[in-house]
């Protein structure tokens, strides 16, 4: 097989998780803007799902996340999700929208709350064997506003000891994700701020514990392509939460910030093998201004052109300059993949595929858009609070 | 007069402008967690504020939000501040949380955005005049989250147009307080970044225009009092919105993240005469997770802290060091004042003043916190959005 | 004019300066590596330089560095250039390697030191006189490293003063370009730190003064086109350093860290009529490890990769979306242009320009990188300090 | 005994290594200032070190950097520094000064370079030996500075197999303490970039393998106490570089930039049994401006007084306050030994060890400043470079 074909092949078989809550009303702490036609219930959210891997092709499954998504059966929700084409993915956890975790859940200094958390951790496997998730993602927004306000060792412990108990719930086949973030909504202490503290935790745990990297959850500065060859390196790299920003977690469309950052990435994901092992390869967005759909479809393509220029990297010549110490040679090997316009060749990929070659045109002409916007009247939209 | 007497006398008529909505309820965007006895009207919040005052007696003024604070009768509004002991302070304008602001206000595409927020600002003039209020402040939340979306030029002269016409209606003894922040709620542009953008706009309006520096509004490693410094300089400093972050804009007690930056601050604040001159003091805080109106005290506090401290610097020696090039004598003079603890004398001054030397313990004997808890019960708790 | 031809005639009229610095040795302050062929007289500098513009066709004037680049007969320099093909370009001072300058040099806190510091700025504008170089660049490492080390808004005071003298020598035709940046050398406070700084200084010292954005020396995060189109719609930009950063000052290759942001920096170039006024284009950076003339051949290469996708955008389709308020239409215009590989184009380009199409390969193939290493031996090799 | 007569005994016993390298010349890439009277010799270096212990008590053991500090009998070298009170330390290794490791050292793409280094390394543990120090500290400038320059997990491998042939070479009691830097020199990336990599080597190495923690080499707004309790709850906290630091890496005083954070850490320390177990406190800085030895008195001082106020922190009320979820009175507790002015006790600490209560004062009386400029003439200075 050629490169080209190789390339293709990759290319076609990528998987795009995209994330029920995206589909829903999302902003800022100053508004949030509603849209129309957003969907209601965790169905509708299913629905609109669906449209994107229908266009794209490579966004076969969606991410629930608990309560938001809870239903009273999740085997009718399975059965929804696969009538259109789709499966269900990871079940994400919620422990920050309560009135008992305001200041904590799973570290927070009472027990009740403590335990309040972990059932609903608990709970969320078994809804992973109601719905067959293979993956349970935790991030907690825990941590502290001020100094001295928790003690950061023993909220470690708790942690710890948390996560020990969900851990042994799990199944075979289940794993355990754990997310970290720098900071947000915590303001002095994130209790998991960095992927140091989860690769820690999950060292410990076991095998089925991994470490998510969400593209917005750093430091300025900090080159998330190195966490990712290491996490690689270290058989820890359980996912990716997408998304992009300029500042903070900005949860803006992956790509859109710094697209180069994403090209870099996914080098290190094909570098390091991470393609074809079991890295989940998530979004996780807030489309608060704009589009809905069409933005996780642009979001999904820029995966996807990212994916394309880091399998073109030509690996012989790259390696080649590398040993030999050329500076300007092996970045020119790098930069020449990452300047090629790799549209078509994606374009040709969808051809392929049987899908229309530009699938924010198609999703346009599908009438899609509208008709949502027509049938969903009424009722309670979805957002981050439903 | 003594240097010591000298900084009793400022201490004592100091004066820090406490915000109406910090003792309403506020969040993140992932949860507004609701307390118990927070104000449900404009009238509560001012009830509260004066018990700022009573404990601190250097808290004589509250800034309104409009509409968070809009009344049917300011003078009635006003004379109960009076009653109570406090005076309505800034009027701050809201042009962020319609759902027609969602992609900017006075910088909107649409005139007639452009026009129904420029109109609420001159419906905020209208509230000064009613108020006895000296200061518009003006924070913007416009802004661009992706690279296209607007016209970054395009946006600076609909901004220069829409504060003309609102400075043209300024009265005698008015002033307008423009803001800066670095990012949040827009996460590629922001229209008023930085310092330099305020201060451009704020030359070419005239006198009345003036900058405000926010300390939770700059970019990572800013050195605020450099602009402090400079804004005096220039005589564009009209005013602080004080509070503290680690992060981006926490929003946490002014004083709690960086209790040295907010010495050099104020240090440079006395050292460019803004003690004295019309430069406002306001907190601008969020107090999501700990009780408002005890907080509020601890942040008075903070600044008169740091100001006491920026008071004991000797000058003398100082200017002697700097004149000599004594790189370490000149910062072992600025840190032996900081390294004072002012407490004593911070005591000291409040019983001159008549009051308790020691304002929470003082409020927590006043049985105000069991008081509201117990009183207001029913309605609708004050919030960002009401 | 076609727009395909437009962008081509702008591209090929397209000018970067290119510093004599970048041609000799440079590094971090743990160590320089030399390396072999550097040039070892400002003579050699402009060779080097001038086979970048016989590759390039863009690259036509070489600025100079007082006292590196001081020689007795500047006429001499300036005909050793023309006999090359390129001129000699903008003076650039330096007042940070005197053991005087310690502590400052326009800033310092004696009037001595200050003096001198004038002076030598005096005398680069004699030798702009000689050379017939059009503008000054200044850049300050004056700042302070402690708290309280010298008055920040004395240093103001003093910086205005040096920068009127110099602002009165100025003769017709020439300007001065007034850098700042955010830190470095000094770790406390910079002098003029950001582009408010010196924005407020050139417009008080006149339309002779203008403000040079060096793209390596912002706050992280910080959006540098939002400061681009600001100083072009004041009138103030007078030019750019070029270079790249993933943390400080690095001085990369320009477009080596950030494509995307190089990209959107000369749209707003393009967008505010920068590119055809007064604006000056250099580089600034630091081979550290990479051969140094083949980094400059890219890294102007990368400036008109960036410029040509910038000419791209199609303005109509843009104004339209963003009037419409379309999102992500907008964006997907301004990304259709980016995503563009410009390299095709760029070659006709050159090939019209009667050069070879690639600038990289033909240096290579013209053996002069050999030669410089085999003739260049003895002598002190140029660096930073010589 | 009294929590006083505790945090007296805890002061009494505290040590601060000081650094041999700190005594020499410094500076930025811009310049180097020389300062007179700086020691031309380890011999002297250890003359000044000496002088800090003389004064403060706490200051009994220097550290060295090789080659910097080579000499040819290190007995001798050990034998000097007995004599005038103090004892060598850790031994740091250089691996960033040799014109081989322009593309690294022990991570360089060459064998034969990674040779060279480890076998640097492995003649530090010989000087270890003969010295009688129990630490070797290392610290890698190896990374990169363009994208694609060098193969990020292959890099890893080789630092994994370098670093194992040296831990495999330590002796009894002999430690290897593993740095992480954030940037710098290089500035794509750095090959321990972040105490998570640190760490995850140090585990596979083993427990003579611990983590330094440099309070300058981390991203912007990392909550270097979390890091410090982490390291300590994981038991991998070997010890610390101590600066300050407003922006990047800039080596100055520690305590200077930020009292407030030394003062955390120094809790976290404190907290977690860090102050009596087998914690390295050392300094790291660069006197670029100020004269170095009472600079470095300063940072020792600097050091005491934050422990003293840690120490201060009242535990019990602390861990009420935090059990009952008081959030303004756990910080309340917190920020009471903060604002404590602790220089009355450490003058009583002093007194009490014999020592002069002011250890600046006295080594000014001392003259040895002006003996050092008056004797040390000729020779070459002791700087980075030597």
């Amino acid at each position: 097989m050629t490169e080209l074909a190789a390339a293709k092949a990759a290319l076609k078989t990528q998987a795009v998780e995209t994330p029920s809550w995206a589909y829903g009303n999302s902003g800022t702490r100053f508004k949030v803007f509603a849209q129309q036609g957003v969907p209601r219930t965790p169905f509708e959210k299913l629905d609109d799902a669906a449209k994107v891997h229908e266009f794209t092709g490579v966004a076969p499954t969606v991410a629930l996340h608990i309560p938001w998504d809870r239903v009273d059966d999740y085997a009718a929700l399975a059965k929804h999700a696969e009538q259109r084409g789709v499966k269900l993915g990871a079940i994400n956890s919620n422990t920050f929208q309560d009135d008992d975790y305001k200041l904590g859940s799973i570290c927070h200094p009472e027990a009740s709350v403590r335990r309040k958390a972990v059932d609903h951790l608990l709970e969320c496997v078994d809804i992973m064997d109601a719905t067959g998730s293979a993956d349970l993602k935790l991030w907690f927004a825990d941590g502290t506003n001020y100094p001295g306000q928790d003690d950061i060792r023993g909220r470690q412990d708790r942690l710890a000891e948390g996560l020990a108990e969900v851990y042994e719930r799990l199944g075979d086949g289940q794993r355990m994700l754990l997310e970290y973030k720098f900071f947000e909504p915590a303001f002095y202490t994130t209790d998991v701020p960095d992927w140091g503290t989860a690769y820690a935790h999950c060292l410990k745990l076991g095998p089925k514990a991994q470490v998510v990297v969400d593209t917005g959850h750093h430091a300025p500065g900090t080159n998330i392509e190195f966490i990712v060859a290491t996490l690689l390196r270290e058989e820890k790299l359980g996912g990716f939460d997408f998304n992009s920003r300029f500042y903070a977690d900005d949860d803006l469309m992956v790509g859109a910030a710094d697209p180069f950052q994403l090209f870099r990435i996914m080098y290190e994901v094909v570098r390091g093998g991470g393609l074809s092992a079991d890295v989940a390869f998530m979004l996780d967005q807030c489309h608060n201004i704009e589009a809905k759909i069409p933005a996780i479809i642009r979001s999904v393509m820029n995966v996807q052109e990212a994916t394309a220029k880091a399998l073109l990297v030509d690996g012989d010549a790259l390696k080649a300059a590398q040993r030999g110490g050329d500076v300007l040679e092996a970045n020119a090997v790098v930069m020449d993949a990452y300047n090629t316009d790799v549209r078509p060749l994606l374009r040709e990929v969808r051809e392929e595929m049987g899908l229309d070659p530009d699938p924010i045109a198609a999703y346009r002409r599908s009438g899609w858009g509208e008709r949502i916007v027509a049938e969903r009247v009424g009722g309670q939209q979805a957002g981050w609070g439903a």
